[in-house]
């Protein structure tokens, strides 16, 4: 059985179905009778949601990169000391949608701010905390742009589909520096299986087979 | 006369008379026919004074330090790039009432985030830019705090005269790193002689004499 917590995150670019993944584990571990904290990334706290409200606010098309990724960092700050640590504390499983990995990519790969600096950045707001187990699904971006509704669509269309390539390839190149803490996916897939298989991953690190 | 633009920032802690200090410069510079901008920190941009009111909400006592650090970090890195630089590439003289000093020196020395963490934030917030001079005004906090009204004491009394007095020694600290950037000034004296002193050395720097 679990002696103390475990920290989870999915990652991917928009469509890949992270969200769909992530609910399915969750009511998978609960019924195992595991204690389990689903939060994402940026809100989740009252702090955070009042800076993904700056973040998402129309009339702020001036922001500049720079302010965008560090009011990023300051939600993940406040969702690292809130939620991820507090949970992880009292022994729990914290399954999060995206975390510093999403930073790096979209961010770094996609919009090309220095990824250095962005990692020193995320070490004051996370104080070295990362997942154990970061699950990346894969997926062509044009694949995945193509899941979203029409609605998700409209928002996201300022991006081209290069710029989420750009970010997907982040992503992979993330998960290559360190293959042991990554479970990196082909996404384009039954949602049954893929979920089969994230759970097998999930009960062996977690001891649960 | 001035070729290029010309940044200075008042600093000091809360009491000592800045902004006093920064519209009579304010008013000598223009007097004399210079292009000047004053702005302060966080606040000055729509994004910026968005950031500001997170920060200054009485709902977010459970904000962590380090979510504030990056906040102010945020506000400067749309100050910098809205504001400043854009002033700074049109030739004009930019005041601004507290910059990064202030930052080192209330989330640092103050409330004890490490320095080094900060200054690393602060270079993807600013991208290098520093101010050509940095006025110091200095003075105990115990009389400092005690010039202010009793409004803002109100607000203030949270933190403790041992917090001011460590952000006025941090502010020490860092102009004794850099002597020729900073002015350090005894502040607790008539206004008029304080602001005589700051106009000789600015009319200096800028060859207005």
């Amino acid at each position: 059985m679990l002696v103390s917590g475990y920290f989870i995150a999915f990652e991917g670019i928009d469509g890949v179905g992270k969200t769909t993944q992530l609910f399915i584990l969750y009511h998978e571990l609960r019924g195992r009778g595991c204690k389990v904290v689903l939060t994402r990334e940026p809100g989740g706290t009252r702090v955070g949601e009042a800076i993904r409200r700056v973040l998402l606010d129309d009339a702020h098309q001036e922001m500049s990169p720079e302010t965008e990724a560090l009011l990023y960092a300051a939600a993940r700050a406040q969702f690292v000391s809130q939620v991820v640590r507090p949970a992880l504390a009292r022994g729990e499983i914290v399954l999060s949608d995206r975390f510093v990995d999403s930073y790096l990519a979209y961010q770094g790969f996609g919009r090309g701010l220095d990824l250095t600096a962005l990692e020193r950045v995320n070490a004051l707001a996370t104080g070295g905390l990362s997942p154990d187990l970061t699950i990346l699904l894969d997926m062509p971006a044009a694949t995945a742009l193509a899941r979203l509704d029409v609605d998700r669509q409209d928002r996201l269309e300022r991006q081209s589909v290069d710029f989420y390539e750009r970010v997907r390839r982040g992503y992979r190149q993330l998960a290559a520096t360190d293959p042991s803490r990554y479970l990196v996916l082909e996404a384009d897939r039954e949602v049954e299986d893929l979920a089969a298989v994230i759970l097998e991953r999930v009960e062996v690190v977690l001891g649960l087979v």
